[in-house]
């Protein structure tokens, strides 16, 4: 991180203006916490911190029960490098842990009863909604700890786990508290997938599939020939998914020029202003990677019916979408509130409703307005399109309790 | 803001690279809410912006208590630029208003209720304690609310109001909880400071004294100069000291290379190891600029004993806070918890020790290690010093309660 100077007088003003310079990676790996694995005494030690404290996913918790122990026989392993600054902090996964500021608290009290410092380290290891309030706790403390993230499901890997971004959910409203602040690194330990439930193995690949759609057509068709293998839990074509779209997302951050989202644009939020309503209204039943499956079908059905996206691309979106055994419609699709998503995405950007949408696959382009009209007759025709596949899922509706990983 | 693209993949590993431009004003001007006064007007509509979310100091309000009408009469005579999301949010003034979350969180309540998104600002008119809390709700609001930032105080236009940070604080440290925010725009309106108290019209300059010691022997040698007339309150000569403050201010953050602090070094801080502990001893009856007053005659003498500042320069550096009636002394010093200072200096800033010392007026330099029987030594020779001074000081004792200004 760096600055440029520039200061001018100019009549009865001053300016400053300078740079701030940011640099992370994200590593690939298997077994991160093998003695023997490099890759965190490495991205520790590299920028001469030492002192980490540990703050764990209880969800991912119960299917990695001996991570503490292993986690500590680690830092045993490479005492030049890291030192635990005690036992883990342990919060609750899933999108309640968003909810209030209390688990934050949790965070913040052993920061600073544990004396850890701004050259310290927090390494969060969960799935997304919980790396966004462990990032969050990390960013306000001493005005910024170093933060490694562990993302441990696919959406995480994916999505929350390798941007800029953290949130918590306050007035009803998701993620109005929050800051945007890089993570010093992430590690992607392919170890953690092993144990998700098939739910949170196929809920994640919609933001991949999202960010195909948006930007690379080659990655489209690519992943329309790993589906029959990540459906079958392949663990090599869900790496080789999950790594092209992390170096689109990161391509993204670094490239397209707004990297902390001062404009009204937000490029890769395809299909969010329903998803993240649709999550809402039913009571966060939906996960998120589920309602942004079923926001993809619903945008690209927009598209398609005001003349953008032409009929034989807009199929292959939702065939994708189902070939990756994600469900295109929710009985919240009906409930008249969730046009109200269009007017709670523009307040939280901000500025003018900046709405993107496809023209062809990997093409997008933005829109600033959104015809109410036309969008309840993409749902009807979403319903229509969709209603062969979808009697696959009547059989095992949504709502049944499975054993999930944060 | 922009950014710039690097991506490359290495083995197994993705890495992100990107800068983040920032740019800000400090605008001089004189009864900023005169209806034809264009700057409030001109700074929000040059970005865009329209909705003003008003954030008082309720200390300044007592001195200036029509502020809010004539706030909505500028806006009345600037629709286009500017509109009022409501009647302003007050809260009390000085450090006290750090402690806990409840005024932040009556900031984040407005924002809800009243709309207020991204492209809106916060405009925050008050002390430098109530511009940290101020500035901390509008970075984490929807993940930074656009803040234009009126400092009312020597204190703030010298400092806190047109820096980088933001704070509150927790578990009895300063700035525990912050971020590193820069404003939209900063306006000094001189009129706040002629209804300032005595007490807070000189604490004030003691951030300006500090700079200058460090960065400008011109600036130093002009400040000589202005301390008779700033004694006798003249609004010009306080100018001219704010100004030259600023830009040496801006021209740190602009061009020292880390404006986020990411290092150790905390090239500004001269003498706040000690001033942060003796504000906590006092129980707050220290006001900052106090603090700091005597924070660098205790660096500044212990520099002179270590060998580093010759007599003749420790010497005026003494004299010169003593021309600007600013108090060499204090009880606390004595309090054998004052050395305890140095290792929360070093907490909060992470990493190694590393305290600015002067080896000559307008000459810094960072030492890593401080010699705690020559700092107690230190404490006697500022004692020996100081008392001739002192004397004049005994008369009016510091914990009296006076009028005073956020």
């Amino acid at each position: 991180m760096e600055g440029s100077a520039s200061l001018t007088p100019a009549g009865e003003e001053l300016h400053a203006r300078f740079s701030v310079n940011y640099s992370y990676a994200v590593h690939f790996t298997r077994d991160v916490l093998d003695p023997e694995n490099p890759i965190l005494a490495r991205t520790v030690i590299a920028d001469h911190g030492s002192v980490v404290l540990p703050v764990l996913d209880g969800g991912m918790l119960t299917c990695h029960p001996t991570l503490p122990e292993r986690l500590e026989a680690y830092a045993q392993r490479h005492p030049d490098c890291l030192r635990l600054a005690g036992p883990p902090i342990v919060l609750p996964g899933g999108e309640l842990v968003k909810e209030g500021t209390r688990h934050v608290e949790a965070i913040l009290a052993a920061v600073n009863e544990r004396a850890v410092d701004r050259h310290s380290y927090v390494l969060a290891i969960g799935g997304g909604a919980f790396l966004d309030v462990a990032g969050y706790a990390t960013a306000v403390a001493h005005r910024g700890i170093r933060l490694i993230r562990m993302p441990t499901t696919v959406l995480a890997q994916n999505d929350a786990g390798i941007g800029v971004k953290n949130g918590l959910n306050a007035y009803g409203k998701k993620n109005f508290l929050g800051t945007f602040a890089p993570p010093s690194a992430v590690i992607d330990d392919e170890l953690f997938l092993t144990t998700l439930c098939d739910r949170d193995w196929r809920a994640g690949t919609s933001e991949a599939i999202k960010v195909a759609l948006l930007k690379d057509a080659a990655f489209f068709a690519e992943l329309e020939e790993l589906a029959p293998a990540v459906g079958e839990r392949d663990l090599d074509a869900m790496g080789t998914l999950i790594r092209r779209c992390t170096e689109l997302h990161l391509s993204h951050i670094a490239g397209a020029g707004d990297p902390f989202e001062m404009g009204s644009a937000r490029p890769l939020d395809f299909g969010h202003w329903s998803a993240h309503k649709l999550e809402q209204l039913s009571g966060l039943r939906l996960r998120h990677g589920e309602a942004v499956a079923i926001g993809i079908a619903l945008d690209a059905t927009y598209a398609h019916l005001a003349g953008m996206l032409p009929a034989a691309e807009w199929r292959r979106v939702l065939a994708l979408l189902e070939a990756f055994d994600l469900s295109l419609l929710a009985p919240e699709l009906d409930d008249p509130r969730l046009l109200d998503g269009l007017a709670e995405f523009r307040e939280h950007l901000g500025g003018r409703l900046t709405v993107v949408l496809v023209q062809a696959i990997g093409a997008s382009v933005e829109v600033h307005e959104i015809d109410r009209a036309l969008m309840r007759r993409a749902i009807r025709e979403l319903r229509a399109a969709a209603v062969g596949a979808e009697a696959l899922h009547e059989g095992s509706p949504p709502a049944m309790v499975e054993a999930t990983q944060g």
